[in-house]
């Protein structure tokens, strides 16, 4: 038995207290990943941001707002587990400052500075102790191969899964799930909850076994 | 019976095919408004961005994604109707430019310029026949009162209902209602379903008998 930790949905940004930065990750991903890691009788921590999809219930889940406090947290609960899979869609910009009342308008356009968040996958997975293993998640629009394997090199990850943007609050998707040096170990389609399934099965392979 | 058009939820500007700028409204409000107003025999198209809350049955439901969307809805469907309540919030502020492809970070800061999206109930009410009538939501974090009446002039509408952030995404919330000249005319607090109530119960009053 392992000890797995998935972060899982969105994370949100907020330029002032109404308006924010954020994506359409459902948390649909990380509910199958769980499902499958739990099925496969491992303990599962979830780090997640806002999300309307149901985790299940014998998984310990942490919810956040941020991508700040997703990390904190992430990395809280990985100093413990084995494995980390980074299947949320952290924002990754930030407004560099925040208006602590709504902005009014004024008819004039806005100038927004955005500086780059911390990469949760790449911070965690470049302090992992030997026995540790991280799995990325990398979703691109283009150059989807490429991409993906300079991310698991970059990001040090053991394990990268690459979508698309059609994958976004999408009830089915399709993935392909390289190996470091770029080997293809798994190509797979279907809904969510198969998709889950047959990615943590390649993942308890690789590492639980 | 008249036919009422309630704008509902939020919108979402995308700065590229993955990252947008939004806010956590519900759709309560809008549900629990065409709940109110079915329930008074009116006939009730609700426009809205995106939701997880469930409209009712009865209610005619057209989705859309932006605040451009939501004013072209909005625009043909109060021009067969007799009432609009503006119950949505629509974001505000769009990117000039939206990257057709996911922006790639560069461990710089990016410089995001916004500009403002036409603002739906201004425009409407702006147009709106003799028999007519627009109720607008003031969602301010400071200065409520005189916000609300301040924006019930500049967007003419007839009826301003004047909330809280603490309003968006939560179960209850607290308004208070004016009429022009700044006259308030109610005051509620409860769970969105019987705000809602009570709201339409002013507005069913002020117009509809």
């Amino acid at each position: 038995m392992a000890h797995v930790v998935i972060t899982s949905g969105p994370t949100r940004q907020y330029l002032d207290p109404v308006r924010y930065i954020t994506n359409a990750s459902s948390g649909r991903m990380g509910a199958a990943l769980a499902d499958a890691a739990l099925h496969f009788k491992h303990a599962v921590t979830i780090v997640t941001g806002p999300v309307s999809v149901s985790y299940p219930r014998r998984a310990h889940v942490i919810s956040v707002q941020t991508t700040e406090e997703m990390f904190i947290e992430a990395r809280k609960a990985f100093e413990q587990a084995d494995g980390l899979i980074g299947a949320a869609a952290p924002c990754d910009y930030r407004p560099r400052r925040v208006a602590t009342q709504k902005m009014a308008k004024t008819g004039q356009p806005l100038l927004l500075e955005l500086v780059e968040t911390e990469d949760i996958i790449a911070s965690l997975a470049a302090t992992k102790m030997p026995h540790q293993w991280v799995v990325g998640f990398a979703l691109e629009t283009e150059d989807r191969h490429f991409r993906a394997i300079t991310k698991m090199q970059k990001k040090s990850c053991d394990l990268m899964v690459s979508n698309g943007p059609e994958a976004i609050d999408a009830e089915e998707s399709q993935v392909e799930i390289y190996k470091r040096g770029g080997e293809l170990v798994g190509q797979c389609t279907g809904t969510k909850k198969k998709i889950g399934r047959d990615i943590f099965t390649i993942i308890h392979k690789t590492f639980c076994s």
